[in-house]
């Protein structure tokens, strides 16, 4: 029961709807016009199906393993090839530019990869994602001799990326870190600390990792203002081995494929990205592509339990239908499509995927423009807006994501629940994204208290101008009426919430931090809409062939999932009173 | 991190406020009156947390096992031996009546030692819960003959109990089932026939297994109407194998401590059990007993995942205070309890855990009242509250314990989703009891279907008259306003949806299947929301010294959880139509 499509058509369609056009339009990326998108989605869609996706139970069945003797962490097998293949495809370094190797795609094909790696083997797929991170944290902030160095290789595939910020008292508060950073003579450093939660930290697919590691130097600033970042290979130039060793993997619920490392850092050689105490500015670089892109495997993971679902439902007789009119003469059971409340599951996470995938595009869009448009103010915009998006994608889609392959196994009844049918895999492996690269509350509160109050609301104003610009150029689409009511509504309300929040939040920083997570929801809801009178537009537009299926598809979505604003509006509204009410030793 | 506290002052505060004083009144239960009862929960949560807590881990990470050869199930060694402690102790046949064996308890007592059992170790419980089962079945329909011989077996722990409905083609749907039974010389019948998904089906914690299984009488009408129900023995009375087999074991998501069977029924010998053809009532009983605990279930994982998570983060200091003032001086991070979105959390869960407990009690009570209640309407409108309550119990319960474990996962970000931690197995443990014992949208189409549509709406119009009996009983409670006037608005609502229902599904039995789910949850909230005022006008009567806690934990609830109400209104409102209009290829 492996089922998986890459949805070629539906990515196609929306890269029409959200603008790719400005991005192929670029001179820098005349070579990669729709056509060729397509082409190349349909290609690689066709790799990670045929090569990467059986890889993908093996990895849960047989998990990573340390040995306590050489410290070092084994891959399963299949993971090994259907690794070389990819950085041989030249996925990894797809969108990381030619000088230094790579093929030079917009960054996003790198978004729509994201999801079909993600969803036909999440754990495989996180490798190489954190290398396409540390490259982009490279080109931001390294020097010139460490782009040359260390991006052609990571890009490559034959050396490996990680992140290395946790420590076992400091997750989700960076500024307690304490991995300190001694410097040499020859201008290296001397790392030495423990960090935790460390994504490939080692393991057996490339020659060398490159640990992108958060430490203080002597006599830094307390927080998070002293804190700097380095690369620490575990191969140095020389071929030495450095100071750095795994010391434990975490046993997990899911992602038995990608390694959880505790890695001990004894007096490692680092070498400093960027200026001193400057080190979280370089690994937002890393963090902002990373969160948006486990937004994206709540996109990805939905898709492939849906699609599984749906294969089954299809095949499934069971009980007759309620209107007697639809019953098969010759059976003594219906297909279970036919059922209202089956349509209903799969309506909810067929709209919804769509919902999602559509802002992501948006944002993806958006990630080129800013790169890459000649106009400054262009590029600011389309900045903020990814900045604006991030944290709703990464919280939302993986919140969502998780309940929709909830939703997708209970579909398939008690099948759904057996290791044959794969969803059950697919919700172990989901739920973790809710948590890593910043729980979704820290999403919640990096909207809240570091996008909103951004040069008084600056982002806030231009997502609303182009709510209304949207909303103005579709006046005398009557078809649309339906759906843009809603959507004035929703925009209003979030305009009013938004204001009522930034009044608050300036007296009172523990009321935004109540409502942050259900605000950030209602927030996702508003673009979905917004995202979804787009995807109308353009189908009106372009008369294109799912037209009367995307309208049907938004039409579900406004009635059964936008009410959920409804709640949370009240919700929001009731503030931080009843959960601080509480006494300590009340709870 | 292994955390369980049995909650023995809530439990006594419930009994008290959903009237078991109206079941220890009884001549048949005067030896257990409350504090004999608060006393029985002690003793009893002392030794599950002792003795069957600590196994719960074992059989998540050993299994049970299949041998291919022998068709044979072993279950881990630490099993066997809690097990006989619950047997010894009378924990299983604690219900039954002193006649048969048992400790003739009230079913209260039985429904809350279920969600103790539940919750130090699921996949053990699972084992008893089904011989409780049977027990009820036999006791209801059973000859003398066949009471005599299994019930005292039972009851002891002796033997174990099964339900074998389900077959490979038909699930939710029994009216398919294909089992035969061909009469023998003898009296008994010859039953062939394989079912999956039997629960406890093959296992070596008992001397003998004795299944209850749907099956086919010659020339039996079609459908559900030509099923009956017999008792087939493993090892039959002379001590003779039963041709019954154990053919294979699923591989699950979890309750790995508990065998999910294929069996096969080749000739098997087997007992009628009340009339021919009559087979689903019989089955019923054990259903409906065995569907209020699937419920339980999801209160009692709700509350240890709910305890673990408290545990966890009262230890826990990460980023400081919102609020200044709350801020330790002499440490860098402050305790994460300061911070609102920890609280709101642990206040979802914490507020539904007892909101359920409330409704779960208030059935229990019920059942002990259509038991043994001397006058014959006080029973009848018993049954007809417990009929009514037992599909929202399993229902609702089961979903929001899923959330609520996945939420306690969320209070302990990265070492949530760590084995070391157990919620990962709470989630993967809880989320088999939204399908087993009829998925969820089975039991609301038997809300919708059976329980709203007998005689002409008997069952809600109770409802309705024990909603403004209450409301009627706090006028004056001053105190209370703020919780009543919105029960009174959930409750007029609920009766405005149940008559457009009503409507509805008499011409359109789509309409019905389409919104049920939404349906049952709006119900649930509002049984919820009426269970909390009866709740805090007894903490008031009382003065109980839960009192101020009591009103906080209502408060929120009624801020954050029964909003939920206003988006399910909404979605109901919107009907059928948008999942009816995809065709089959559009999804």
């Amino acid at each position: 029961m492996l089922t998986y499509n890459t949805p070629v058509d539906d990515i196609r369609f929306l890269l029409g709807a959200f603008g790719y056009d400005r991005i192929s339009d670029l001179d820098k990326y005349q070579d990669f016009d729709l056509d060729t998108m397509e082409m190349m989605v349909e290609e690689s869609g066709r790799f990670y199906e045929e090569v990467v996706l059986p890889t993908n139970e093996i990895g849960d069945r047989e998990h990573v393993e340390w040995d306590p003797e050489t410290h070092e962490v084994t891959t399963p097998e299949a993971f090994k090839d259907a690794y070389e293949q990819v950085a041989q495809n030249g996925y990894i370094g797809i969108t990381t530019s030619p000088e230094h190797g790579g093929a030079g795609a917009p960054e996003t094909l790198g978004v729509i990869l994201t999801e079909i790696a993600s969803a036909t083997n999440k754990s495989l797929g996180m490798f190489g994602l954190l290398s396409t991170g540390l490259i982009r944290a490279l080109e931001a902030d390294g020097s010139e001799e460490q782009k040359e160095r260390y991006i052609p290789k990571l890009a490559s595939g034959e050396w490996g990326g990680t992140m290395a910020l946790t420590e076992p008292h400091a997750g989700t508060d960076l500024g307690l870190i304490r991995t300190r950073a001694e410097p040499n003579d020859d201008g290296s450093y001397e790392i030495t600390g423990r960090k935790i939660w460390i994504t490939a930290g080692e393991h057996d697919l490339t020659d060398n990792i490159v640990h992108f590691v958060l430490a203080r130097l002597p006599d830094a600033p307390e927080g998070t203002q002293g804190i700097s970042v380095f690369l620490v290979p575990k191969y140095l130039e020389d071929g030495e081995r450095n100071d750095v060793e795994c010391v434990g993997l975490e046993e997990k619920m899911g992602i038995h494929g990608s390694p959880t490392c505790e890695m001990e850092f004894d007096g490692a050689t680092g070498y400093l990205v960027g200026e001193p105490n400057k080190g979280m500015r370089s690994m937002f670089v890393m963090m902002n592509e990373a969160r948006l892109k486990v937004g994206i495997e709540g996109v990805a993971l939905s898709n492939i339990a849906y699609q599984t679902a749906l294969n089954w439902a299809k095949d499934r007789e069971q009980s007759r239908a309620l209107d007697k009119e639809k019953r098969d003469p010759d059976a003594q059971a219906d297909n279970i499509l036919v059922h209202p409340d089956v349509r209903r599951m799969l309506a909810n996470i067929k709209s919804s995927v769509e919902a999602m995938r559509g802002i992501v595009m948006w944002a993806a869009v958006n990630l080129d423009l800013s790169d890459s448009h000649p106009d400054d103010e262009v590029r600011q915009e389309a900045q903020d807006l990814v900045d604006l998006l991030t944290p709703i994608i990464k919280a939302y889609c993986t919140e969502q994501g998780f309940e929709n392959v909830s939703e997708a196994m209970q579909v398939c009844g008690g099948a759904g629940y057996t290791r044959d049918m794969h969803i059950e895999q697919y919700l172990r492996d989901m739920r973790i994204a809710m948590i890593y690269e910043g729980t979704n509350h820290i999403q919640a509160l990096d909207l809240v208290g570091r996008k909103l109050t951004q040069d008084d609301g600056r982002l806030y104003r231009l997502f609303q101008s182009r709510m209304s610009d949207l909303i103005g150029s579709v006046e005398g689409y009557d078809e649309l009426d339906e759906f843009v009511e809603p959507l004035k509504d929703a925009s209003k309300t979030l305009t009013d919430l938004t204001m009522r929040l930034g009044q608050k939040a300036a007296e009172d920083r523990e009321q935004a931090g109540a409502v942050a997570n259900n605000y950030l929801e209602y927030f996702a809801l508003t673009a979905m809409a917004y995202g979804w009178v787009r995807q109308l537009k353009y189908a009106v537009d372009q008369k294109s062939d799912n037209r009367e299926t995307k309208f049907k598809t938004a039409r579900f979505w406004f009635n059964h999932i936008l009410p959920e604003r409804h709640s949370l509006e009240d919700v929001i509204g009731s503030g931080k009173e009843h959960m601080m009410a509480f006494d300590r030793d009340e709870f």
